[in-house]
């Protein structure tokens, strides 16, 4: 089942600290004329473009986010970097760099560090963004991954989370809980593979949802659209905890309440389909999931028209005043209040 | 002898993430003006001054970078904001921002966080600095704290470590080799705790050399003098790995070698003492034993004037020819190549 077999096995402290540094490193090259001083020195030295630079970090933590018996490295580099730029984009601003910083321990050859670089840097192809610094260093046990991500803008295209009014039209820019029921089906077959190691895993016809879970896009064509469209969202998050969460930051942020059209909320085929063969409530995996990687925004009821030609786009919900709560309309015609239920890694462990 | 023992011990998890990151950052203030949005969003927004953005990251973990036995979480806390610090100042800019990410396993308690994020921010006002962002999350073990910098500056202020030539002097800005006879101290009197656990250390007479290793400074006073005299530093590094890795580092970037004068490398008393105690030449705790913070950086002969008014600096050599290559003059009037053999954690574990 796992991915992560080479051939060779190439000790990293045979190159050592500095060497492993060149070595996965090398292949650099740089697409953003701003990185003018990447690895290599002190730190890295960005050109001020725009008014404001725009900095978000995040770590993932093997046997936390991440179980290399089903996520092959490539992929967990690839993620680790695009989970980062998801955060810049939930701004309104473009991310040009990102640094990366790991701790590893020995039981990771050489080759599957450059398998892990392979998916930072086709991430930073695919977001045309830089690597321009980091850490590499070693760990007693596991994998650390750190990254940095820098964008720059306009002050005044900043979106935060408490600009939203009461009125305002909430918006999502994709499906949701496909990452999570990807997740699911890998920790079943690894149960199964696990118990029963000569069994091949399941894993065709969950294709939409594993690729979800193991290589999630980040939403630049979105931040893209606001740009050419002239719009500005009154408030923004990308949806790393769940939509309920999220929705439950901007109303709190925003000093409102909203109601989420439990109709409305994009759910895919494969994510209808797997969650009830997992007994589970469809709109409970879309609220609760999380790890989707879109982005979730509030416009000015004024800005509808724009947004009706953006190519990717679903209209859930409203915000309402603070006092009216946070609620799902069901289809059946009930009102719930929705509660945060999103990932908490303190409480899981 | 541990330090890092509390009263009450509440375990992280009744808190939950947002809950922690709540507590821990409760007590946040900014103190620049260019930090327009810290902690609670997506990312963190910084009002651009400068022609350019310095970025510097670093990850310290449990077991390879710190000894919770010894080292004290407030003092732990500090040191990682403030070697970070260090590379900003590296590059002739200053910082006025740090994100701050830790991975922890449940033994930790939020008391001990709390002591932590003292130190962090004991080290933020210290050096006016505002923490700006980060991640919180749970560990399956140990501790990793990674720390991303921030500073602004003028294109043409940064010295990098390639701008040195043959003729240039090379400075410090004050005495190495103590973190490191600090650290022999701490692990020595760790080994004598281990096997008799009622002996109290002994650790008065080296308060010197311990604070070095513990509390570590980073020379935001050299960068100010360079602006108030008008020097720009021909290059640049800070010394983390050791004088002779980092003369290296300038020699083989810049393209040049250089000789070092052994009688003019600075030198505590302290150092000099104690590593003679633990049969050590003291000129090698100097050029090898590292995470001294102190800048080593080049000038222009005909800056040396202007040097000679700076409060705390050592010229203790000469950038020459590359075909010269890179040598200590010692007291005895031999000439020595330097080697690196600075920290080099792979090679350690």
């Amino acid at each position: 089942m796992s991915n992560n077999t080479y051939n060779t096995f190439t000790d990293v402290n045979t190159l050592g600290e500095f060497g492993l540094i060149r070595d996965l490193t090398a292949e650099i090259r740089h697409c953003q004329p701003t990185s003018l001083l990447g690895v290599g020195d002190d730190a890295a030295v960005i050109k001020n473009t725009g008014e404001v630079t725009v900095v978000s970090t995040d770590m993932l933590v093997e046997g936390i986010h991440f179980d290399l018996m089903y996520t092959p490295l490539k992929h967990l580099g690839y993620k680790s970097v695009v989970v980062n730029l998801s955060d810049i984009y939930a701004m309104n601003a473009v991310p040009a760099q990102v640094t990366v910083s790991i701790a590893i321990s020995n039981k990771y050859s050489v080759e599957a560090l450059r398998e892990l670089y392979d998916g930072i840097y086709t991430a930073c192809r695919m977001y045309q963004v830089d690597l321009v610094g980091g850490d590499t260093t070693s760990s007693p046990k596991g994998m650390t991954i750190s990254v940095t991500a820098i964008g720059q803008a306009s002050q005044a295209d900043i979106v935060t989370r408490k600009g939203a009014r009461p009125g305002d039209i909430i918006c999502v820019t994709g499906d949701l809980g496909a990452s999570y029921l990807g997740l699911q089906i890998l920790e079943r077959e690894k149960q199964v593979y696990l118990a029963h190691p000569g069994v091949q895993p399941e894993l065709e016809k969950s294709q939409y949802l594993i690729e979800r879970q193991l290589k999630p896009e980040a939403q630049a064509g979105a931040v893209e659209y606001f740009r050419k469209a002239s719009i500005r969202p009154t408030s923004m998050i990308d949806i790393s905890d769940g939509l309920a969460s999220e929705v439950m930051h901007l109303c709190s942020q925003s000093g409102t309440g909203a109601f989420i059209e439990e109709g409305k909320v994009p759910i895919h085929p494969d994510t209808e389909r797997t969650a009830l063969e997992f007994n589970l409530d469809p709109i409970t995996c879309a609220l609760h999931g999380g790890e989707d990687y879109e982005l979730l925004f509030t416009i000015n009821e004024k800005d509808l028209d724009k947004i009706r030609f953006m190519p990717e786009v679903f209209i859930i919900g409203e915000m309402t005043e603070a006092s009216e709560g946070v609620n799902l309309h069901t289809t059946g015609g009930n009102i719930h209040p929705i509660t945060a239920q999103g990932w908490n890694h303190f409480r899981e462990s």
